[in-house]
């Protein structure tokens, strides 16, 4: 069992109206506030609007960064640095979902570095310094609203890095799981299987682990199951949107992680799909995982999958452990492309083996792949992408 | 569904030799160490000297408070409080269990305060400030090291009284599973006992709840069923201790509370018989524990008791509900009683019913015991106390 450090000082508020704690909470890092935020849709909702009058009433100036794309861009974290150093910002407060969160964590980075942003994401600069951040979440997936960590893309390149740094933990987030009623039924389910994902990408090790945070990944994946139904036929359920948004930040903080070192692997492969097709991370995720779990069930790993099974499907533990590794697959499966109603193959999406080599050498490099749970090169990573065809 | 905020900013170090990093912690708080302990175990293991070390290591000044006892006296807060003004101390360094952190986290509020100390359990004078503390941790039971929490008692009042004060969470804690291997066996079932009481304190409730959260608090309730044993048997196993230590930690932190707000039950039953008879607060929980279920198992609380007994016991969730609900309280007796050892009435450790009227009307009042999961006046006290003869 290996040492590890746990260190997830965001202060959360959660539940309805507790946006009348915003400008306490800016305030303390200063009066120059930089608002970022995605499509609009934050207007449709009149969430922007609720913002700024709480910005107004604790007498800061509000700048703002609009337009941040999903997949968010390399571009926008240099327009946001460039506002940041040019008008003296002393907070960032990120408004949406991950690729927000994601793209300002970056930002505030960047604010402290003199060239390109991609910079940071080709690790050529270490980055020690961030401006503080503080987030209002609309969407429960990524985690990006109490983890370090974020994901940028460079469409020229084509490349999309996942990286973390300490220092971008945002500082206070602000999850209302009323601002979550508005997703729609796609992304709602790409959610979900972003949240599930992340938790498997833990939960398969083969490593001694912590039985007690093992029990934590089946309850969070359990939570998941048994709540994005429920969203998905009633999208303003508060019980179900709480669950999933509390899960989302949980999958994925650092918490359920322990000592445990290895790579990631769906994670990686995902990214390729996103940075050379530009599609939801979550639709990604949820073609990828049952098909990279059919790769890497075998003898060796074959114990993790009946644990999964049997305590997460509540499937006969009495059954051989192949036979309950297998039904956990095909259950998971199912509730991937029949309950929750994703696209189940890259062809569906009108993706095809053109860019496979290339995706899964990039695959291979960038995610570390070889150190994960079943270790994968990039020939591995090939087949994979092609049992999602 | 309650709001709530989400705020642990606690840092852990957990794992076996991690006290090269004390003293860049201890240095972050300033130059001038108070170092408190209880009854000298930690120079027997070791500790101390290895502590020792650290903080000369770290150029720092070192000042000493021995001698905090197990349910810790208003003496020794008041004793630690003079030597914090008199030495202008900038930081304490807490090395012990339960007693010694509530302890220290007393002393630290009673640093800033010029009278008796015990006018901090009556409430007499907010707690806006305390001495930065950090903890090196020898037992799996209160959760101190992680949450804003201490209790402390007065003799001469026969008083015990638990609090809670935002500025007194331990900023950095050193969780070693090793420091726990010389626990005997009864304070390890103890132990076992306090972190179980915990979870249930919040999880029995009848307020719509983050089902998320009652996964976890099933998670960790089976983690303390599955690893005492292991603990007793094998002393010096790290898989049991570690898996105690972190859920000791998570059971009280905080984090598996959400929005519930009602009162507790069992802790101010048991803060009077510790007061009284300065038993040891995980007996008394034992001892306490089924017989509080037993009285407020009703038409109105089964559910909680049937989800209970088949998500943590495993009973057959086919049955009637009372039945699974009579059996959980019967094998909790069993973990207990016999598996952990524990004697399992008053009668057996000396203790009579003459004060049981008394210290059910200070439970009431000072628990709020009539706003818990069932409301219990102090008459219902008072039974409770008598099925536990």
């Amino acid at each position: 069992m290996n040492n590890f450090v746990y260190d997830i000082p965001t202060k959360v508020y959660f539940g309805e109206n507790q946006l009348g704690n915003l400008g306490v909470e800016l305030s303390k890092y200063g009066k120059r506030v930089l608002l970022t935020y995605g499509g609009g849709s934050i207007k449709k909702i009149g969430l922007y609007d609720k913002i700024v009058e709480e910005i107004k009433k604790a007498g800061l100036e509000l700048y703002e960064l609009s337009g941040i794309a999903p997949n968010p861009r390399v571009s926008s974290v240099n327009a946001g640095a460039d506002i940041c150093k040019r008008e003296n910002i002393d907070v960032l407060l990120a408004v949406g979902g991950g690729s927000v969160l994601d793209c300002t964590k970056y930002i505030g980075a960047a604010a402290y570095y003199e060239g390109d942003a991609w910079d940071i994401s080709l690790q050529k600069t270490p980055v020690e310094r961030c401006l503080p951040i503080i987030t209002v979440l609309t969407l429960a997936a990524t985690g990006s609203e109490m983890d370090a960590g974020g994901v940028i893309s460079n469409p020229e390149t084509i490349d999309k890095i996942g990286l973390l740094f300490p220092v971008m933990q945002p500082k206070v987030s602000f999850l209302d799981p009323t601002a979550t009623y508005t997703v729609n039924k796609f992304h709602t389910a790409c959610g979900a299987a972003d949240i599930i994902s992340h938790v498997l990408e833990v939960y398969f090790n083969m490593d001694q682990d912590l039985y007690m945070l093992d029990t934590v990944m089946e309850g969070l994946i359990k939570t998941v199951i048994k709540y994005t139904p429920v969203a998905l036929e009633e999208p303003d359920n508060y019980e179900a949107r709480a669950n999933l948004m509390w899960t989302s930040s949980w999958a994925i903080n650092g918490f359920i992680n322990g000592g445990k070192r290895q790579a990631w692997s769906c994670h990686p492969m995902e990214h390729e799909l996103s940075a050379f097709y530009d599609i939801t991370h979550g639709l990604g995720l949820a073609i990828l995982t049952p098909r990279w779990m059919e790769y890497t069930l075998n003898e060796k790993t074959v114990s993790k999958f009946y644990q999964f099974g049997v305590n997460v499907f509540e499937i006969d533990g009495s059954l051989p452990q192949i036979e309950v590794a297998k039904k956990s697959i095909g259950l998971l499966k199912k509730f991937f492309f029949e309950t929750l109603g994703l696209q189940s193959t890259l062809t569906e999406i009108g993706i095809d083996e053109t860019n496979f080599k290339s995706m899964a050498k990039k695959a291979e490099t960038l995610g570390s792949t070889k150190y994960a749970f079943q270790p994968l090169a990039a020939e591995d990573i090939e087949n994979i992408f092609r049992m999602c065809l």
